[in-house]
């Protein structure tokens, strides 16, 4: 797998929503079973989504002379009434949460009216089209887990750090019980907040113990990202860092961190059960190349590897890789279906993932593929990779 | 003290950096020396913020026919460069976070540079001004306690509710300790998010602890907000929310949540010392005003009092709340200065806040009243506030 070209790819489908918009009119007429949408700030009447995955956005501003809804790589033409307030809809889109903007006279701003989200490269605004099985993900009145901001030094960046720690439900009750921990990265242009967040990581989990379909382990969500704070801007389409390619700490950087900081810091912290055969490493997208690139450098280090719309394990992978195939438990990749319709047959992501994990099965490692109906290199394909691996973890 | 008039003060000052806004044009020449706010997001240049105190905004804009910089109930003109760009300072601003906003054509939005927080009934935008005492809420490589994210099920509301818990530095060390429980709360157009995201009240805890000034204990930050969520709308000047006045749920409604489902829960969920020794409540202006009439009601549950910007407590009060004056072990009570000028002399929020603590100290209850120093009705009096606060409790 040629990783430069593989991770180009990646960071230019992340900021895509934004970065190949283009003006666009509605394709028919909206159905008029318009609701607010659920990450409406509260109180908030719009943005709207209707039966169709429609979005409607609106916004007072009298005095412009153009107002637009960027979604999805599309921007949408809003008109103004008398009042001087701009609502136009967009063309239906997926199901799952969306990253969005609005334009105002050129200026590209988040809309007022959503909650805002860390993705794309900024806290912006994100919309959530109902999906058929949101349920999976709703809040309910189960027994909940905590997501826990914990700060700590980091003596490889000399620097303070944060993570975010999801302790399963019972954890401060059960105070002899040790529990297996799942190492769980974000993807490029996000940070420690997404899995929480847009991913409901805590909320899957939770629904998932209480239906007694997973184990209930900790999850430790960090900040993966491979540029330093003080070189973060922005990505724009065709963007590349300055300085050697892949650039130092995109996995070799986190992986040191990972390995000499928070690993040690989180089994010094937490009641886990501290060796290989209960440690899993997972990740969408960036998160996922470096969980490929970590557990295939580390098999001594973790038994369960989660790979979601970044790449696959091949077997010239585990031929060179020593103990991988022996120590590893688990290998599971995952995408949304319009990621493999999007690519050219047989080579998404530097190699077919459906005929890599079947000549992983072939070979004899416990290896599945899955595939999210109907969604993209996005959210609700992330949700549904985790639904899926989380009961396959740390099986006796 | 005239509950109802107090109530529309409070709100009016919280919304009133929104509300009040006037154009205007900058007082003199600014100091070039701007530096990025701590408060951008990552990589952002702008806004930034110069020696005096003045907030730079930018944006491009390159459509727009006007932008402005909308901070503190001043709108500042911003001017637009050959490439479309609008930058602009606005005058002076105090010491700390404030809320703030661009107007871009007639349409309130937050910058798109800066980190969002939920006050004055939104999110949006915040930027910090370096206070020459920003040490005490600074981030450190000292122990660090943790705010968990903490859902659970309320009886009296029939509904999923969250709150976020500050454990102290050692709490998942010392297994057997107990600790005493501070309950904290918000203002008027703020939630549970307010007092972590922007008051800092974990790094100001951790740093206290850590200097050996205060001992550690739980802080319980949860939703105080008297309208319920399908009711919440943004706040305008003058707004009175339609029903009886005061709204159901402002003091009683919170009181009774607090009381039948919070402290239980709390109680069941974490080492707590389960009593009213070691129970506490503090909050912000209707924050305060909730904690002056909850304990002043219940000084068998609680026996610590803080009351931030919001209120204070008369020897009438105590004389018609049996058993406050021998429970309550001490009564704190903070403002800003800009708060107390801004009043008429002697009558700030129905009481001269220094004659009635004046008065309660003579009657032999430990009272104590603490000004921040040129700071309005803001988050800079209230970390103040805290940080005055927590080494006076729970002292042996």
């Amino acid at each position: 797998m040629k990783q430069a070209t593989v991770f180009i790819l990646l960071l230019v489908l992340t900021v895509s929503g934004i970065c190949l918009a283009q003006s666009n009119r509605i394709d028919s007429i909206a159905v008029e079973d318009f609701k607010a949408a659920s990450t409406n700030q509260p109180g908030k009447q719009y943005p709207q989504v209707n039966s169709e995955g429609r979005v409607r956005a609106s916004i007072s501003a009298p005095e412009a002379k153009r107002v637009q809804l960027d979604i999805s790589a599309v921007k949408y033409d809003l008109t103004m009434d008398t009042s001087g307030v701009w609502t136009g809809d967009s063309n239906p889109q997926d199901e799952g949460f969306h990253y969005y903007q609005l334009w105002i006279d050129g200026a590209a701003v988040p809309d007022p009216n959503s909650l805002y989200f860390y993705g794309a490269s900024r806290w912006g605004s994100g919309i959530e089209i109902p999906a058929k099985d949101q349920d999976f993900y709703a809040l309910k009145n189960v027994p909940h887990g905590q997501i826990r901001e914990h700060f700590y030094f980091s003596k490889s960046n000399n620097s303070m750090r944060r993570c975010f720690v999801y302790t399963p439900p019972g954890y401060d009750k059960e105070i002899k019980k040790r529990y297996p921990v799942l190492y769980l990265q974000h993807g490029g242009g996000e940070d420690e907040t997404g899995w929480s967040n847009q991913g409901h990581a805590n909320l899957i989990m939770d629904n998932l113990i209480a239906e007694g379909k997973a184990k209930p382990f900790i999850i430790v969500m960090d900040n993966g990202t491979w540029r330093r704070p003080e070189q973060a801007r922005p990505l724009r389409q065709g963007d590349r860092p300055a300085g050697p390619w892949p650039p130092a700490g995109w996995a070799d950087g986190f992986k040191k961190t990972l390995l000499e900081d928070i690993i040690p810091m989180i089994d010094a912290s937490y009641r886990t059960l501290a060796d290989q055969a209960h440690r899993a490493m997972a990740g969408l997208s960036m998160g996922g190349m470096q969980t490929r690139i970590i557990t295939l450098a580390n098999p001594d280090k973790f038994s369960h590897v989660g790979i979601f719309s970044g790449g696959s394990i091949s077997m010239e992978d585990v031929k060179n890789a020593p103990g991988f195939k022996e120590k590893v438990k688990l290998v599971f990749v995952s995408y949304g279906s319009r990621e493999l319709e999007n690519h050219r047959p047989g080579r998404p992501f530097g190699g077919d993932p459906k005929v890599n994990t079947d000549s992983l099965k072939t070979a004899g490692i416990n290896t599945h593929f899955y595939v999210s109906p109907l969604t993209a290199h996005e959210w609700q394909s992330w949700r549904r990779g985790l639904h899926e691996f989380a009961p396959l973890l740390f099986k006796d």
